[in-house]
Order: structure tokens, then sequence, then C-alpha cells
């Protein structure tokens, strides 16, 4: 439809109409039998013309009931517009890929640009229209179950992650429209959730608007250049604000700093939630506070049919307001093309998107492969496919391995680490639990691999952890199977980073698993046979105890710095911990030995006019290819407020085979200096600075470099 | 000497003089010997006329000392300003009272304004002249060791202990200088010290003005308001910049909103920190931050006397700008009387302010007293002094028991838990370490006494641990006790709420002491043997598991509340630990048994003119009298902002005789419900608000009233 036609179609509808456009149900809210209303929604005391002209279904169950519920619809809205279906496709539809967190950790933004096309793809064969996808928090406190869902703690790696998920749900832009194997992308929440207090979701959030500026907006940014169509507020606060409510986030910020000019939608029930929160006594006036703020649709709390035609007719809401939000959502659809084709190009037929196809399976099985971080090898991995492998732990056959937010993926169809190794290894025996500790039950086995970790249930929404230290009943384990004198493989399955420093040194060698998804024993059968190799890097601080989190390495200088080998009286420091992390952001090994080389630059003197290049040789070593994640880091030497030594500004991925040498080049610009100043303004500070270039945050070359 | 002439003398001042006058240093900085310089500052390369008209000295050893210093001083000082003498008086000079979260815990201000007084009167004797005291940070994270110097995690009580410290020192306005027995205070770490990142000294910190207005700054603005004569800038940061070079904090909310006239002070070497930070190259750069953010004098970092002088040349720095410091510590020796006598009225003797003397000990020992908390009392306590007692445990004999930052306090002169029971029962025996579990052993003994806790070194300033919890080998410890059958009754030592979830089964009573300083072991023999009436209430809430923290009684509402007992999917709260802490804000028992009859109020309508008065019952139906200490808690129903249910707002300790009972009553009116908008203005709502009257945060009868 001609977007002018748009508004034709605006000022055609009623205020009712206009409300019912702004609201989102499940579909049992909308149950109807011979076109009467039969749902929960009959309890509501909500009038039909609302539901007759609703604008969103959320979750619908299948391709089939999203048909029957968009035909129905059309028969009674009566401007015809039609309902767009959205649904959590957060790491795979079918097909579950590993969790965000995972996906993080391939440091590959192409990679996951293929992964969202594809699972978005699957999503849209089966109806769904916009995804609740990617979730763009910055993440810096494990104890939060939803450290799952986002790419990690660093801003950079997490607006180039979200810009790659946005992209590859949506495609190019205008081609929604067009393409059946895209859906629209809602990057989320908006903004800030991740710093809840001690880590426990949904509670209280406060930081700095400079603080919001630098570390939260980024990989909003960057998702909305990528052309994101919706974004959703978080439930949480800012400045004493839920997101949903805040004026500041949504129209200063979201409209006018980052220029968004799609749709919000809330989170589930949002707005009723201020309700629980105490800033609106009833449903009307929570519903004024969250469209007055600039919020256009709202999720599954009813409080918009329920309150905004009052508040309308008591002066408290604008009708222009509502036009704007209305005129938002008439957009989406329109960029979905649902004018004019409501069923997205597939008619009332499911479309010919492959799902849980091979194609789909096999870049499962890939991403998965990538996401996986090699955390110790003491020359044990890669393993000969002849060894005689013992497999045992909690999670040594487990299925439960797809991680939460799994959407419509099966447990029944995941692949077990156990189930991938026999498919690879000619001998892979179960060892049940409780293991012996005998040597003697051990004489057919070379290698012992432990699938550790903890319960998927335990990750995600509303799965927070105090203590987020392996089970205490693995370390048991380990050190049961220590006894054997075997060689102890660990392939650990986790939604966060777990605190290891007990178990370290009871293995040999370490993966670290995430939650893999539908394929991932066939993933880590890959790794551990070295049919692929090792490249996951971590995004996220692994602590040395639970109680150093809130953990990251780019925290902002401190006056007093600490030096855990010649600790201080008077320095930043812990009296019973280390300040250094376990593993550091970034880390993770191959198979490979790389060397890296003296990094050699063009020019020591960089200006708005001319970047500077540097160079670093890598060589490998050694008898297996390794594919190397060059991380460059960069800081001001002076700079106006204080910030971080220095941070994540470039990567690259570079595949060195046995034997040989690559070269590699950064190009460093002033952007790569630029930080949020006191004005919130983005700039680069004259003056020296410092560019690292190495493994991890913390196995760096450093240079001495300076802006002018 | 008459204000006007502060002026005549500013006007006399060279730009060195003045520069000197800024500068604080420790004594070695200006060891002198037949009149030469001959200190630390000769490698420092600084003019000899700054150190001749130095403003300060830190930390002088002894009153000779500082004589001797006031006198070679005003020799070398062309215009005779004499030096002003400062120390960290915490809690106590000689005689140690409890660690200042142990005063918390006494919720009584009119003891802690009496205690500074005499701690203050104590080190006023030895010649200081000014304390770094109190510290008005609120506490809300174990980890951070500096919880022990503070009073607790909520800012009204704060605010009610920061004030009667600062009167304490200082007494009524204007008799600083005419009391021997005051000294100045210097509130400190202005402001957001506690909010350190995971609990780490030094470390970052970041959050909202809004909740810097509301959390933050009361209780340096009830300091203020009492007239404290400086104010110290922490070392940390707020919105970005360290709290000693930001203009926001010491210019605009200083100045302004708290109308504060006093001067300002660095921390440690803080100026000289810029350069750590990275926010100044040189100590010029760093003299210039600070002086133009509105410091007024630089303890020991040299930027004022290294840099200021050119930073003016350059005109970087405004000669008016330090003139109004200069001013404001030419003000403060006066105020001081230090222009009439140098030695404070002392002439070059000791005044007789009593030191560790009787009056003050016994003073000391009923702090104490008040100090300690009843956490557990299964029918133990109090002990009947004929019973025999049985004294182990790493603390049980110990004389570490002062705490951090006790000043001139010899462990050598405290009283420890054994030494205290054998002044009061008649049968006191100690059993070292390893303790036997064979109850044969314990024949001669019917009640075990269990010195547990912390290292005293373990707290305090850069003190922080990521484990909160009871060491491990102390559990293990109360286990073999066990064994005996023995009644075991722990007191705990420590600087912080430790995490007691583990010894709480194992234990018949528990006496939570903190450090209780000189008197401790009498203080607690006072409580155990029923000479004295446990009356001490929690001042901060002790969480359940150490990955709980920061936790504290009033955090904002949220919008998903989770439910202990009926735990559900989707609530704010963690898979491993219920939310409720161990022991909650101002939890505490006594030894009587005091029923809350139901509150009666004299109107449910709150206006500007009309207060409401709430009576209520207590009785006492046990044999022991019981101090009680009735909170009441208010809060909005609907707010502007997301705001915690309820704060405290009023509380009173009453002392019940056993069998009787007593009426209280308190006074609500509408500032009880204000608190900091949207707009940072601090106002009340109108409409229905909620009143809770209880022996703590969680234990309440809750009223429903109307505000209008």
């Amino acid at each position: 439809m001609d977007k002018s036609k748009l508004n034709q179609l605006l000022v055609q509808m009623s205020l009712e109409e206009k409300i019912g456009q702004l609201t989102q149900f499940t579909p049992q809210y909308l149950g109807r039998e011979n076109g009467e209303l039969t749902g929960v929604l009959g309890d509501f005391e909500v009038e039909q013309v609302y539901l007759d002209s609703l604008g969103s279904i959320l979750n619908a169950d299948s391709f089939e009931d999203m048909v029957e519920i968009q035909r129905e619809h059309l028969k009674h809205d009566r401007l015809k517009i039609p309902l767009v279906f959205m649904r959590d496709i957060i790491h795979g539809y079918r097909t579950i890929f590993p969790i965000p967190l995972g996906l993080g950790a391939t440091f590959d933004p192409d990679l996951i640009e293929e992964m969202a096309h594809q699972s978005g793809s699957e999503a849209a064969s089966e109806g769904v229209q916009v995804t609740f996808s990617p979730m763009a928090d910055l993440s810096r406190d494990a104890r939060w179950g939803r450290v799952m869902e986002g790419t990690g703690e660093d801003s950079f790696l997490n607006a180039k992650m979200s810009a790659s998920m946005v992209k590859g749900y949506q495609g190019q832009p205008g081609i929604l429209a067009h393409d059946p194997s895209r859906i629209a992308a809602c990057v989320k929440h908006y903004a800030g959730y991740g710093a809840v207090l001690a880590g426990r979701d949904y509670s209280t959030v406060d930081f700095s608007r400079i603080t919001l500026y630098q570390d939260y907006l980024p990989a909003f940014q960057s998702a909305i250049e990528a052309g994101a169509k919706l974004v959703m507020p978080a439930f949480t606060l800012f400045e004493g604000v839920p997101a949903t409510a805040s004026k500041y986030l949504l129209k200063e910020v979201l409209r006018e700093y980052l220029k968004f000019d799609g749709a919000t939608i809330s989170d589930w029930g949002s707005v009723d939630k201020f309700i629980t929160m105490h800033i609106a006594g009833n449903q009307q006036r929570a519903s004024e506070l969250a469209l007055n703020a600039g919020l256009d649709m709202d999720m599954m709390s009813g409080a918009f049919v329920r309150g905004l035609k009052q508040a309308v007719a008591e002066g408290a809401v604008d009708v222009a307001d509502i036009d704007t939000a209305v005129y938002r959502m008439l957009e989406l659809k329109n960029d979905l093309g649902l004018f004019e084709d409501p069923y997205r190009q597939f008619g009332e037929n499911h479309a010919t998107n492959e799902v849980f196809g091979e194609k789909i399976r096999a870049n499962a099985r890939k991403v998965a492969t990538k996401s996986i971080v090699l955390l110790k090898n003491k020359n044990v991995l890669p393993l000969d496919t002849k060894i005689r492998i013992g497999v045992t732990g909690p999670l040594g056959d487990s299925q439960k391995i797809l991680g939460a937010w799994s959407s419509l993926g099966k447990h029944s169809d995941a692949v077990s680490l156990a189930t991938g190794l026999q498919k690879q290894f000619d001998h892979v025996e179960l060892i049940p639990l409780p293991t012996s500790s005998d040597p003697a039950d051990y004489a057919n086995i070379d290698v012992i691999v432990a699938g550790l970790g903890e319960r998927e249930d335990d990750t995600g929404e509303s799965a927070c952890k105090t203590n987020i230290e392996l089970p205490e009943d693995q370390v048991v384990l380990l050190k049961r199977l220590q006894h054997t004198g075997k060689t102890i493989v660990g392939v650990i399955f986790a939604g966060r980073p777990l605190v290891l420093t007990n178990v370290v040194g009871l293995l040999d060698a370490i993966l670290y698993a995430w939650f893999p998804g539908t394929e991932g024993g066939n993933a880590l059968a890959d790794l551990i046979s070295g049919v692929s190799l090792p490249q996951g890097r971590l995004p996220m601080t692994f602590p040395r105890a639970s109680g150093q989190v809130p953990i990251y390495y780019n925290t902002p200088r401190n006056g007093s710095p600490a030096n855990d080998q010649n600790p201080s009286k008077f320095t930043s420091r812990y009296v019973d911990c280390e300040n250094a992390p376990l593993f550091s952001f970034g880390y993770g090994l191959g198979y490979g030995d790389v060397h890296y080389g003296t990094p050699t630059i063009d020019n020591k003197v960089l200006t708005d006019n001319r970047d500077i290049k540097i160079e670093i040789a890598l060589n490998n070593t050694s008898m297996y290819g390794s594919i190397e994640t060059i991380q460059c880091y960069a800081g001001s030497s002076i700079t106006e407020i204080v910030r971080p030594e220095v941070e994540l500004k470039h990567w690259q991925q570079v595949e060195i085979p046995a034997g040989s040498t690559k070269k590699i080049t950064f190009t460093i610009s002033s952007d790569d200096l630029a930080y949020v100043h006191s004005d919130l303004n983005r700039e680069a500070d004259k003056g020296a600075f410092i560019v690292r270039i190495g493994s991890s945050a913390t196995n760096y070359q450093e240079l001495s470099l300076v802006y002018r």
C-alpha cells in the first residue's frame, strides 16, 4: 500500500478502533465460536469493537491457527486492517541454535546474520511476522538469568551482533514485504535491564545518563540503524520510572537521539505493572502514562482497551498522540506487506521455507561448533576417534541442552553429547552415575568425557542464582573421577559464566558449550574429534568467585589500582580473592599454537584525516589449524571523565593453517577513541592513546600513539 | 578574631602563602631540625614558602609533637596563621567505642552524641582539633569493608546518627572556640562511596541524580544542618567524575542545595588520584581540576603546592577562587579559636579532659552493651552467674575486638569476651582449640560460649570480601561442639553483616557483637548475665546468601514481586535462594516478651495543617524488662516515581519493665511522605498512604490512611 493511504485509513478509524489497533493479546483472549467472542476477555468486559479492531496477536500456536485467526479478524474488522502476528524467536524456531550468549562467543556477525535469517525463515514459514529479538542488553552480572539471552558484557560486540540479527531477520531495507523468508525484528529490552540489582530479574535498576549513553545504548543504536522495525522498552526502571512510562527514554532518547521511527511495544503486561509498581492506581492511569510516554502498542495488559478512551475523554491523553502510535502500527503492517497479503505471500498455505531441514540443522551445527569455547587443553584435545571414551556426568547424555527460550524446539530432537560422540568415535561407553572411583572399573576406557554444568531451567528469564559456582555434587564427581587416573575432558553446559575455580585443576581439558541447541552433541563431537577447530571466545568475564560480580573487563579506572601479584593495603581489592577473573573477556583457546608477532604501524600520529594502520603477523607453529580472533582494544591516555583503560574497537577472525603465517591489518581512526563526555556528546580526546592487540582483554601487546 | 579581620589577613597573603594555606601534610613532610626542613618534602622540590605557610597537619603522633610543630610553624609563618591539626577519630580516640555500624545498631542518637563528645574530648586533650567523622555513607553491600565505618543502610537512621555525631564533636554552634572538650567534625565521604561496584573499595560508582538526592544526600544534609565544619569528598566517582573534581557535587549540590558554607578537604591523596584515574596528566592539571571544582584543602597529594601557582599563571585558575578557599580555611581556624590560642586553650600543656578514664570507659561499656544485637535466644539467655561456662572459639579470648580505625586504642587494653565473663561469672573455663567433641570432656561445663566471627583486619578500608559467610572452620567447630549436647551461645564479632545461614541452627543463642571496642568483654558479660538488657537492632539487612548483596529493606517496588512462600515463575526471585533476608533491617530481640497492641489513630486523614497521632500499647508479659525500639515506617500508595513500599520515618526506644504496659505515640506529618520526585524536588503525594508500626522492617502492623 502506498504510504499516503495509511493516513487515509487512519482518519476513517474511530477512537475505539484506534485503541484496538494499539493492543496485542494471545489467541485465548480472542477465542471465537461462530464469530462470537468466547475467550478470557469475556471476563474483562472489553467492548467488542476493541477486539474486532485488534492490532496484533502474540504467540499463536500454529500456522493453521494464525490463518484462522486472521481470516476471522478480517471478517470483523470494519476497515479490514490485518492483524500482525508476533512471537519470541530468540535462538531458533524449530531448529534451535546456541543461546545468544553462545552466539556472542562466535565473534562472527556474518554467521549470526545468517543464523537469524534461517531461524526467522523457519518462523515465517509458520506464519510468524515479528520476533522479539535481538536482546541487546548489556550483561555484567552472571547471577541474572537473562545473561543467556544477550551477547555479553561488551557494548561494541553487542552492537555488532544486534545489527547482524536485525539484518538477518529483516534482510535489506524494503524487502520485508516481498521476501517470505524475512520477519520484522523488535530489539529489546530498552534499556538497562541487565543492570538489575544483585542480578535478580525485574528488580530495580539505577545508573547515570552517561552510562546509559556510553554502555547501554550502542547495541540499540546499531539495531535501529540496521533497520529494526520495533523497540521493546524494558520492564525495569530508568531514573525511577519504568522504561515503558519514561518520556525521557521513549521520546527524548529514542526518537531524538537514536532517530528511531518504528513502533514501540511493551513487554508482557508491562503497562499493568505500573499498578504493581504503584505509579498508577488503575489501568486508565497506567494507559495514560504509557501512551503519553511514547508507547505505541500494549502487550497483554489490556490497559489501553480498558483505560485509554476514558483518558481521552478526561483530556489526559491527546488523540493526536494516539494517532501517531496507530500510524506506526499501520506502517509496520504495510512494511510487512500485510495490506496486500495478510498471510505474507504464503496464501493460506505454508510457505516453502525449510523447517527443521538438513540445511538449517547443518548450520545450527556449524554455529554451535563456533560458539563453544575451549578454556583449557593440557595436550588432550582433539581425541583420536579410535580412542575409548567413557561419557558421564549429569549432562553427559542429556537432551536438555537447547537452552531457555527455545520456542518450538523439541528436546527429543536434541543430539546429546554422548549421542554426538557415538556417531564419530568408535568406542563410546556411558558411565552411569554414581560413578566408581576405582581405576579397575575403567580398564576399557582411555578418556572420560564429563557432561557438567547447570540445569537449562536454572537459566533464562526469572531464573537467577545467588551462587554461580558449578554445583558441589559435580565437584565431588570430578574428585572421584580423578582417582581413576584417567584423562578427564569436561564439557560444561551453562547459560551464564559459572565459577569454575574449584574444578579447573580437576579437568585436563574444558569445553564450555553454553546451551548449544539441537545439534549440540554433533558440534561437540566435531570439536572433540578435531573435525572442527574450536574458535569460541568468551563474551563475558568468568569470575573467580561468585562474590566478584558484577565483573567486566572495561570497568573505569580507579584511583588505587591493585596489583594481584603484589597486593598492598589501600588498593582496590578483596582480602579473600584476587581481582583478576578466572578467564577474561575475549579468552579462548584453539588447537593450534599461534604466536603473535610484533605489531608494526605506518605512522604514530592519528589525525581526523589520516588513520593509522597496524599490521601484525600470526604464526601457527603447530600441527593443527587455528581460527584466531585477533582483538584490538584502544583508549585515550587522558580523558575528560574517568574511563576504562581500553575498550574493544575491532577484531578479525582469521584461519591460520598449521605451520603457516598470516598478516592482518587493523585501521585505527579517531572514531575508535570517541566516548560519551559529561555533556553526553560522543567525541574523542586529542593526545596520547594506547592500542592493545592480542588474543583476549588481558593477553596483548600495547602500542603508544598520539591523536592530534 | 572578628570575622572582618579574616579578610584583612587574606589580602596580605601572597599567592604562595594562600596555596600553602590550602595544603595538609603529615608531620614527616615537615620535619625540621634547627628550623631547617628535613622531611620527605625535601625530595619534592617544594618551595619553603609553601611549608612556612602550611594550612594543616594530619595525624601528628602526640600532643607534644603538635605543640612543637605549631610553635615552630608560628616562628616561620609570616602572618602567624596557626596550623589546624586533624586526625581520624572514628569510634574513639584512646578509649574505643563500638564500630560505627554498632553505633547505628543502638538506634540511640542521644547516646551517640554523648559518645562523640567523649571521644572528641579525649582527642582534644591530645591536641586534635578536627576529626574526619562522621562517615555518613549509605551501605548496602556487605562485601565493602567500610560498611563498618557507617551506621548502615537507611538514610534516615544515618541522618539522625550523622547529626548526633556532629553535635557531639562540635557542641552547640559557636562554642567550638571556647569549649576545650569540642573538636570540629568533617563529614565524609561525599557522596556515594558505599555504592562501589561489587563491594570492592575505591572501585567505580554509578547511580542517578534521583538516587543521589533521595538516598545518599540526607545523612550529609543533616550533618551540615547540625553544623559540620568540613566536608570530605569521596575517592569515588559521580557521573564519571571523581567527587573531588566534581563541580556538580562540590558547587551545585553542596553549596546551593545543601547550603554548606564550611570548608572541603580532599581524602588522602585524592587530587593525585586524578592522575591515576587519567583525568589529569600531571599535578598542575589535577590541582586546577580540584580547585575549580570547589575543593578547598588538598590532603597529602602536594598537587596544590606543586601545581596551583602555575595554573594561576596560565589563567586556568582564578585567584578569586583560591581566595574563597583560603577564606574558608581561615574561618575554620577562627571558629576553632586558633587565632586567640593556637593550642586551643590548653596553652602548651595537656587539657584536663579525661583520657582513658573511668567515666569514658564506663560509657564505652554502656554504648557497647546497647550496640550488641540478640539475634536468637532459645530460652537460654541471660545465664545465671553460678552456671559453669566454657569459652571457646577463635575470638573467645581475643583482644582484637576494637575494630578497624581504632586510632590510639590499644589491643592490650581491650577486655576480651572470656575476661569479661570471668569478672561476672563464678565458673569460666577456657576451652582451647581444637576442641573436643566428646561429651565426657565437658562434664564440668553447663554452657559453651563460642567467640566467633571475622578478623578485625578483614574489615574496614580496603578490606573487602567476596565471601561474607562465617568462615567454614567455625562452622566445623560448631558442628563439633553440637556433638557435646551442650547449650551453645554464639558471640559473633564482625565489621559487617555476615551470612549466618549455616550456623543459626547450630547455636542456641546468638549475640552479634560487631567489634565492640575496649570494653567489649564487659559489655558482653553484662548482657549474658542479664545485668544489662539487649537492645541493639540491625542497621543493615543480614543476607541469607553472599549472592544476595546488595540487599536492603527499602528497595523500590518491582512489577513482578515474588512470594517466598509460594514461588512462581516470572517473579523477581532467585532459583536457589528465597528473597527474604536471614534477619531484616531493624531486627533484634530482647529478653522480655513484648506484645504490640492494635494501633489506634486520632484521625484517618492527614493534611498539611493536621498531623495524625498513632498510639500503640506495648505489654511486656515476661519476667525480664525489655528495651523496645518501636519502628514506624510510612509510604504513599501511589507515587510519581517507583518507590519502596515504605521507609523508616520514626522510632522510639522505650524500656518496658517486666509485667508492665506502656503506651507510645507517633505523630505522622506530611513530611513523612515526602520523597525526591523526578524534578529532584522533595515533596509528598496526596492520596492514600500506609503506615507500618512494628519491631522490624518485616514484623509490623499496617494502617491505611489518607493525605489530602
